[in-house]
């Protein structure tokens, strides 16, 4: 049924497996902007989220739905009425909405986590899918843990699954159990074995607890899929997903031996690499494949040597192909706001008039405090204003007295709904300090999940990047900061996330009320 | 040649492949630990170093060399008679002594980086693997970038570095490049075409650069190859190395499928991997197969619920397979001397009675500041002990006044060779502070290379190790240090550096003297 065989499509999860890692929870504005640069980066379909979980799931598919133009949009749903309904509501307003409804197949699942026989998954798989129909064209079906699944029952729901309606049928190796023979043959033996086979497209899921997703799913390409379920940076649950940006950059640096091609504009790949991991406060390995800060970097002198004669000899990909622009210095407290905006552009950014305003200003103020501003800085300065939560409360002023000699403290003013309140504290180290300070003046039950930093450039004066995860009666908020200075950066960055928390909760209690 | 057909030969290369990481330098202590790690592990062979590279590496080899037991102890050598003298007299002293000579094969690696044509590399590869055979018998000869190599041209090499007397024949994808068939297809016909491939053992040595380094070493070993070469993390140039650790999970978990075995003690994994982690400064991404801290953690509630019923669904994998304790929280301050020995013990460290005593008392400080004491924690105070430099300067005391009023003060005492001395320093930020005090009394030209923070557990009160990594006239290394107050750490690491620098210049100093 595909004009182009040797298409294949790319379907982003990493607003759905992606989120489900511990801890890598995003607000409805990160994931808007990630839906941009996902549709923007060419990705086919985006899995945005599972509407059924809660309301900020359901709201968060409802409003990338209703904004999106040419990707399709899907949201997940198990196999019971109520999901399905749910989903259906959450697509509706997409311009190419998908839902996409899966059961689990294996016999463990069905007996330990399902507690229910192959007939009454049968059943299931049927009744699903004709309900997903009811809503949309475009239903994918999916057997969990399939790759521990009977082939000759998988065969048989995938059969309903197509008769009933679904146009995808996915195959996940939810495990990340599989390897690439393997699962290449799965893919082969069900095209071959599933009547109607050619009416759906087949579609690959891996995890990577084995380190082969991406080596899965360029089998179960070759093996008849056309469609490829994968994250940025391979975030998921445990190991993680099959990385979208190495399965992109395998088959477009081998096409001699994959034939396939994507629709991924690869050059924005690295921007969105690092979004992920700004919004997620999750880092990205330096030696991650593609993305990694020394995917393209040469260290030993046999290798330095090699890159100067030719840089064939030790690259296969440049540098430029997946975005990372060759120079990182840039500007200085001399450069103009034309110079300014001709990077921001570079970097990937189309900002309003009033938005570059607000970023040059915040650009000079980095300039007077920095010598040197890399790119790095620029897209942690624009990154962390597109990303900015309603400021309830916020830093007006912050003194911290450390040391070896203890106790340290902390003096702050905070601004909370324009009134200054003060505080001072002891701590056990100066964060420890600066928190309770915070604490002290905005009382809230949250638990510290999370406390991290990163230097996001080099040298002494480089700008301190604090992530702060708090959470609170189930939900859970990250903030971020960025300040030369890292513990006015970890103060901003709780603040940051105290904010996002506050407004989730009374959003929280209005829908419930 | 093989006695048993099916066992695979682990060679790890964490130290010298994996010291090429721009930044990953590692003293001769860390090695000499890690070496120890590694061959209790279970490791057959480890690459030591490069002894014709620096003095400092002909040292790391020779000692390692001179302190190993039951595994091999290789040097690498170019195809140039100097290297191959260096690396005979480094591993001289090993039980079982082995010189891996390489040369390109490519053509654009000749072309470009060799200058040299076909017959110009058969002779170097015959004189070279004869050379080394002069100082040992276990020889093996390496193809860099053989997946890019000729095939006709790669089986006459091989064919006669074998006839010259190596044991071991090295494929390399030096750059990433292939992909399972390919590599599987390689190995197939190279043993099939090499006259006599039967007397050596075929290696592969792969990198990730498109994410199937792990895919790629496996699918070698179906194709033929009997040791494979690996680094813990996946460290390496570039996008790194195969990852030893899950190579070695793959062949154990699917052993229905991969009919290999390694000799490798997977409780170890975690260990080492933290180690490597901590000695280089790299973080391991959250999600990394096998070792990453979310390997096994799950959170959505489907997965939660799954697991609960039962772990077979989601985990195939134990945490304890691969030396991730279930619970991590431990001791407090009323902890006892046995309970302390028995964690440690547990956590796999033995220590004399002088160092138990010293960890023990460490332990007591850290437990008055702390209210719980992880696993980690411990781990953080042991190895930070074991990789101990010699204290030319250590830090009396520190006051540090930051916020957002700046400029931040830093007023520090050192103690200098016994003199206490004293300086004060404002900065951009009290990192910067603190490090212009410290310059204002050591002065020094070192130029500051890398600055990372890792919390080392939960909580705001959790230790922060910072790590620095300082430069001098190509000299590298880096400092760690833990404890409560993050500015301490950032003094106490830049301290750590600025020993081992001195250190290091002094012995090198003395050698060219």
């Amino acid at each position: 049924m595909t004009e182009n065989n040797s298409q294949i499509r790319i379907f982003d999860t990493t607003m759905r497996d992606g989120e489900q890692s511990p801890g890598a929870s995003m607000t409805l504005n990160e994931k808007l902007e990630l839906a941009e640069l996902l549709e923007s980066m060419g990705v086919d379909i985006i899995e945005a989220g599972f509407p059924a979980a809660s309301i900020g799931d359901f709201e968060c598919v409802s409003t990338i739905a209703s904004r999106a133009s040419k990707i399709v949009v899907c949201g997940l749903a198990r196999a019971v009425p109520r999901d399905i309904e749910r989903a259906g509501e959450a697509v509706a307003k997409a311009e190419r909405p998908r839902i996409h409804t899966f059961i689990s197949t294996s016999p463990v699942h069905m007996k330990h986590k399902l507690k229910m026989g192959e007939n009454a998954v049968l059943e299931a798989v049927g009744r699903s899918v004709s309900q997903a129909r009811g809503y949309v064209d475009d239903v994918e079906w999916s057997a969990e843990d399939a790759t521990r699944t009977d082939f000759d029952f998988l065969c048989r729901c995938a059969d309903l699954a197509i008769a009933s309606g679904a146009t995808t049928i996915n195959i996940p190796d939810t495990v990340g159990y599989s390897h690439p023979e393997e699962y290449r043959d799965l893919f082969e033996r069900l095209i071959k074995n599933v009547s109607n086979s050619d009416k759906a497209i087949w579609s690959t899921h891996c995890h990577n607890d084995l380190g082969l997703a991406v080596a899965n799913s360029i089998a179960g390409v070759a093996g008849g899929a056309r469609q490829v379920e994968c994250t940025i940076n391979g975030l998921g649950e445990r190991a993680g997903n099959a990385a979208l940006e190495e399965i992109v950059m395998a088959m477009r640096v081998r096409k001699d031996a994959f034939a396939y091609q994507t629709g991924i504009d690869a050059t924005k790949l690295s921007r969105a690499s690092k979004r992920v991991s700004q919004i997620t406060g999750f880092p990205v390995q330096y030696n991650k494949a593609i993305v990694g800060k020394n995917a393209f970097a040469h260290e030993s002198g046999i290798h330095q040597d090699g890159m100067l004669k030719n840089n064939q000899t030790y690259e296969i990909m440049n540098p430029e192909d997946v975005g990372v622009s060759a120079t990182s210095l840039v500007l200085g407290k001399l450069s103009g706001r034309n110079a300014f905006r001709d990077k921001l552009e570079n970097l990937g950014y189309e900002l309003d008039a009033d938005a570059l305003n607000d970023a040059f200003k915040r650009f000079k103020d980095l300039a007077d405090k920095k010598k040197d501003v890399f790119d790095e800085d620029i897209i942690a300065l624009v990154d962390d204003q597109l990303s900015g939560a309603e400021e309830l409360v916020s830093l007006h002023s912050l003194k911290v007295v450390a040391g070896t000699s203890g106790p340290q403290i902390a003096e702050i003013e905070l601004a909370v709904e324009g009134d200054i309140k003060a505080a001072r504290a002891e701590g056990n180290g100066p964060v420890d300090a600066v928190f309770k300070a915070i604490r002290s003046i905005v009382q809230n039950d949250s638990v510290l999940e999370l406390f991290q930093i990163h230097a996001v450039t080099e040298g002494t004066d480089a700008q301190a990047t604090v992530s702060v995860r708090l959470s609170e009666d189930g939900l859970v908020s990250t903030g971020k900061a960025s300040d030369p200075d890292t513990l006015v950066s970890a103060a901003k960055a709780y603040i940051h996330a105290y904010n996002k928390l506050e407004i989730r909760r009374k959003k929280s209690t209005n829908v419930d009320a």
